[in-house]
C-alpha cells in the first residue's frame, strides 16, 4: 500500500476570495479552475479549494465546520523568510493566528488562517529536507 | 515560491486508536512517534496525527471542531481496489460516510471517516497519474 495522499480539499465559501489568498499570498498558480473548484499542483499531490456546499454534497454529509481540527504547513528554506511570508498572507486576505516564535522542537514558526479560517503553519525547520521539487522529508 | 505543503496535521483524541486506523487500515508505517504525535512520511510531504489539545496549544487557539470543512483523498490504481480498502478501513476503526459510486467527473469513489471523524475519499481516477513513488499529477 502506497503511503500516498492524492488530494487535500479545503471547503471554501467563495472562489475569488480564496483564490486571491493562494495566488497573491503564496504566489501559487492554479492548474485547473471552474466556478466551484480551483486545483493547484503541489509537491507530489494536489490541493483543491472547493465550495463547501459542493464538498458536502460529494461527501454525502452536511454540517462541516470551521475551524476544523487540522493544520497545513508550508516550510521555508530560511528562518528570515517566515515573517515576510506571514505578512504577505495577512495582506492577501489571511489573518495571523500566532505570530512566529521558536517552538520547543526547534526552528521558527507562526500560524496564519486563510479567508475560510483554515490554519497554515509557516515554518522554518532545519531538520527537514526540502528538495528542488519541493518534496519534503521528515528528519530529526 | 514553491507550491509546497510540508505537513498535514490531523487533530486526534487518542494516539492508539488513530494509529490503528492508519497502520492496520491503510497499512502505513510511522516514521516517528511519541506519546502525543505520530508522523508518516508520505509522497513528498509528511502526515502528522497530533493530540488535538496539543495542536490547539501549538496553533494558539482553542475550539477546533470535527468534522472540519476539508477532506483528504487516497487514490488507487484500479477501480476494483476501492471497495476492499474502504472495508478494511471500516474494520480498522473507520466509518463509511458514502459508499463508493461513480461521480459526475468520472472514476469511482467513496468516503470513510477516520476514528476522529476526518474524511478520507478513497478513489480511482483514471485521469490522474500516480508514479511508483506515489507522486500524483493532476489530469483531465
Amino acid at each position: 500500500m502506497q503511503q500516498q495522499i492524492s488530494v487535500i480539499t479545503l471547503g471554501i465559501e467563495a472562489i475569488e476570495r480564496s483564490r486571491d489568498f493562494y495566488t497573491r499570498g503564496f504566489g501559487w498558480k492554479p492548474v485547473f479552475e471552474n466556478d466551484e473548484i480551483v486545483f493547484y499542483q503541489m509537491n507530489g499531490f494536489v490541493l483543491g479549494t472547493f465550495l463547501k456546499t459542493a464538498l458536502e454534497t460529494d461527501m454525502g454529509r452536511s454540517g462541516l465546520m470551521q475551524p476544523g481540527a487540522f493544520s497545513l504547513a508550508h516550510n521555508l528554506a530560511r528562518e528570515e523568510d517566515v515573517e515576510p511570508l506571514m505578512r504577505q498572507l495577512a495582506n492577501s486576505g489571511g489573518r495571523i493566528l500566532r505570530p512566529a516564535d521558536k517552538p520547543p522542537h526547534g526552528g521558527f514558526r507562526g500560524y496564519v488562517a486563510d479567508p475560510d479560517d483554515h490554519a497554515w503553519e509557516i515554518a522554518w525547520n532545519p531538520f527537514w529536507q526540502i528538495d528542488a521539487s519541493g518534496h519534503v522529508t521528515f528528519g530529526l
